[in-house]
């Protein structure tokens, strides 16, 4: 049993809108930097794996944002594993003002995969991973069930050299932005609270055409991108929760 | 007359392409943030200029790029203004390694616009930035004189929310991003040394639709960005330099 990691972010120029606020999606490429990095502390990060030809896959992730920091604001991201299944290990995060205000909460999901087979691992064979566990809860509602959407709308996006992660495959993060770029601006503008749920299901390769397609609900909007073999590359839900 | 100014950078996650080396978008993009503190620092920032209703624009940058850092490497982007004419100033950079080694040299220059009736300004209003002068010449050559281009290729972009700047317009380095992604990815995968030239026209706000139209040459690819009205965003040029 080990206590909550924590790291220390700044917003930069680059990770602004047009509020020159942090944007959601900034702060959770904080949380999945926070992830590598700490990973690769403990002995149990994408370097190490891969030299037995494995790797992490994020699986699911919710992240709820309460705040927004402004630019140039410094933060910190705090990380904690709890739980570690036999295929699914699950690594938490909250991120906070230097006086310990909450920006935003988040919890992920994550599987090992083998490259030789592309198969998942059952995870007892990471042993430094054991010794790296927080008996402290999940600061949020773990990722929740999505279904396939019947989208109302749609975009197209064909998968680019600025898209693609080591494996050539669309970067996580792209998603969100590509989810957050058909949310209505106001909203974003306002800064309203929210909860993201995304599954990732399929991996999108470089030179894919993608089809973004969401379905507005009372209280958000569904997504569901597929590829153009109509495999869906993942399911997610942008969730407007109550101003404090 | 000052000294040139250091900075400190390290290549994140985001940062990198597939072969796990900054991308030459981000070595720009730190360029232009190290701008952006630099003047601040000595007092002709964009918070400063905001009070008179002022900011900066870039109006032409040239950045040759020698070698690509991996990722999480540390290094420092060094900032020098060497000309200050009477609507047009010039600041320099260099990206190296701890040992020296050179990453990547650019030059851009900026005018003042005044936003009450969106026109430049002569720059003499501002008195701290002659104070900051540093009589060093510029790393490479000045950004090159560019046309409008016969476009052969062509892809075309919505200005959405993830592109955009505090004034909703798409953001400088998104019309380098979506240059980039019409380049030979085998060519980006070979860390080929390369200089990029771009010319800044018109702003394209939030909602347009901008068409990237390129054209091969020997040497590179010729680049010009146009808005739905026809106007063009923005005139750029990749050449490829010989290794070393």
């Amino acid at each position: 049993m080990i206590d909550k990691r924590v790291y220390p972010f700044s917003v930069e120029p680059q990770n602004v809108d047009f509020t020159l606020h942090a944007t959601a999606a900034s702060i959770c490429t904080a949380m999945l930097n926070t992830a590598g990095v700490d990973a690769h502390l403990h002995g149990f990060g994408v370097d190490t794996l891969t030299q037995d030809n494995m790797s992490w896959v994020l699986s699911r992730m919710a992240v709820e944002i309460e705040a927004l920091p402004p630019q140039y604001t410094s933060y910190n991201v705090s990380t904690w594993v709890n739980e570690a299944g036999r295929m699914l290990t699950t690594r938490n995060f909250e991120a906070t003002a230097a006086d310990g205000t909450c920006y935003a909460r988040g919890v992920t999901q994550w599987c090992l995969i083998d490259f030789t087979n592309r198969r998942p691992v059952a995870l007892d064979v990471i042993e430094q991973m054991q010794a790296c566990m927080t008996a402290a809860p999940s600061p949020c509602a773990a990722p929740r069930k999505l279904r396939p959407v019947e989208a109302t709308r749609t975009v197209q996006h064909r998968v680019a050299y600025s898209d693609i992660d080591f494996n050539r495959h669309m970067n996580t993060m792209r998603y969100v932005d590509l989810m957050m770029d058909m949310l209505p601006i106001e909203r974003l503008a306002d800064h309203t609270p929210l909860r993201l749920d995304v599954h990732f299901l399929h991996e999108s390769c470089f030179g894919q055409v993608l089809t973004v397609g969401c379905r507005d609900t009372a209280t958000g909007t569904l997504f569901e991108i597929c590829r153009d073999d109509a495999a869906s590359a993942c399911l997610a839900s942008v969730e407007w929760r109550p101003q404090k």
